[in-house]
């Protein structure tokens, strides 16, 4: 198994980026990791020579960068050269914490898409109350999103989470606001017929409300909403652990309590983690790509080395390429 | 001033709703209240018969009902006669805690539009951190939301949080997926140019992580899109208290530590509390039409008919109507 990961990019690189890649090549068996970056940078945090190797380039792309653009003019960016190492064979997948509109257009421009895939999907796995979490998608890779679209994503989301999360026949539902079979705008309308026909274990609508409550394995909705509920969640729960915080330190009293819930906190906070679901896929591009949180740390970085191999190992790609062709095959006959 | 309100509607109808009009009573000057509904299931909760009549009928909207055909067949359920009071000039604005889309049916029908606003937006004030709150519409209403629409919803909204609220030259944001220029679906990028020629303080695309960092006072979204991130909101708020609430009962210390904050922590749950913000306008109509909260008790039903009072007072709908005019009359130029 081999894979690609741009060192570079992250809030933490490429200290925490080298750190999970070794971290990785320790833990799972017969990985080989190519990092791509500043060599000089990296050198510092390797500890082992074993199944690693160095793409130096002192290029990259910033946060700030345009994406489509950035990709396009900076060919030797630690990104694009860790996208073409995928394209041209010499690894399996590929992972980027970087600038996500540059991974998307990399991916879509270098990688390539699965013949019969519209658009490509962003698809993390979000937190809920019991800890097992539920995959969105799409969270922004496509803003304008049409019902075809979103039945890919929720043959992709399916196929994913069957196989690498190991949910038998999970189930998907469709974000609308309403449960009620014929709510929705004109999209989640069309949808909705579309999503009732596929070879999935589709339940209808799903409301925003019930989302943390893990209503649904997968959840489907155009890249806007997506996108939307995505950052309402990371804003809420943020803006509440500001408040809890306010309260906690209002008195010598509420200080005292604090700080004998305080590790217990800690374990809620981090039950709200991204970084232990992985990162997040983009799904639909013709070998995996995925994107860590830009926050990423070790940890992070550790998780979605895994979560790559795992949709090598189950070829998760194929089986996309193969569902999709066969509903394309039956949607002519 | 006389207000007309549906005394079935709502979790808690009808002693709530009419220990809220009784509050509202004592309190604010000149106010007549005209309740709708069942009289002898109202009278119990009357402390007194000055400025008050009932309009007696037993026939009501349920949340089960299908809106548009609850309002056209069920002519004299509470709802419905309570619009009509409006429609027909004995009362000034009205209230309800029943079903959202039979009031917003009723709205549309009965009382009829502002010459000029192609659509009503449901538009609650939500909270923030700083208890300032801001203003979100349209929730719901109209969820194929064309640009033009937007354009018309941060114009009412402005005036409302203007003259309302008190807030002078409130900023107005267009929800969206990135806070720079040019992000954003085709809806959200027309709707954008459209808002920045618009005479209000437009303050560009905000997202909706920022939503609770109070980012705007007013937040200007397609109903779809509205209505999810309430909801994510919402759903997000319920899991975080219901995590919290788990966690201060998971042992002897925790829990000791939960009844020394117990009291600051309720101080939290009502800086989250709606019914302190009053309810959700219907803007757009020839009358205020204000959609309480379904679990409205009599607070949040004191606070809606303050907040309908001061949309009179304050000539909201006439300044709406003025607005949208001048407009009107540009485009035509």
């Amino acid at each position: 198994m081999r894979l690609a990961i741009d060192a570079m990019g992250g809030d933490h690189a490429p200290e925490e980026i080298v750190k999970g890649a070794m971290e990785a090549i320790e833990a799972i068996e017969n990985v080989h990791i190519t990092l791509v970056g500043d060599e000089d940078k990296i050198k510092p945090f390797l500890t082992n020579s074993k199944n690693i190797d160095i793409i130096h380039t002192t290029d990259m792309i910033t946060a700030e960068d345009e994406p489509v653009r950035a990709v396009r003019r900076k060919k030797n960016a630690s990104l694009v050269l860790m996208a073409k190492e995928v394209k041209e064979g010499r690894a399996e997948a590929c992972i980027s914490a970087g600038n996500t509109g540059a991974l998307m257009s990399a991916g879509l421009f270098v990688v390539g898409r699965i013949p019969g895939i519209d658009r490509p999907a962003l698809s993390p796995t979000l937190p809920t109350i019991d800890g097992k979490g539920f995959l969105m998608l799409d969270v922004g890779a496509n803003v304008d999103a049409k019902p075809n679209h979103l039945l890919q994503y929720a043959i992709m989301g399916s196929i994913y989470t069957e196989k690498v999360r190991g949910i038998h026949n999970p189930t998907v539902g469709l974000l609308n606001v309403g449960t009620e079979d014929g709510k929705g705008n004109e999209l989640t309308k069309k949808a909705f017929d579309q999503l009732t026909e596929a070879p999935i274990n589709f339940i209808g609508n799903v409301e925003a409300r019930d989302l943390l409550e893990g209503v649904a394995d997968v959840v489907v909705a155009d890249g806007f909403t997506g996108n939307v509920a995505l950052k309402t969640i990371e804003g809420t729960a943020y803006a509440m652990f500001t408040m809890i915080k306010e309260t906690f330190l209002s008195s010598l009293k509420t200080k005292i309590a604090a700080a004998m819930v305080k590790s217990d906190l800690k374990g809620l906070k981090n039950k709200l983690d991204y970084s232990e679901y992985g990162g997040a896929g983009l799904f639909g591009l013709a070998a995996p790509v995925i994107k860590a949180h830009g926050s990423s740390n070790s940890r992070a970085i550790y998780n979605a080395i895994k979560q790559a191999c795992h949709m090598v190992d189950y070829q998760v790609t194929d089986k996309i390429k193969e569902t999709v062709e066969e509903i394309n095959k039956e949607g002519n006959e």
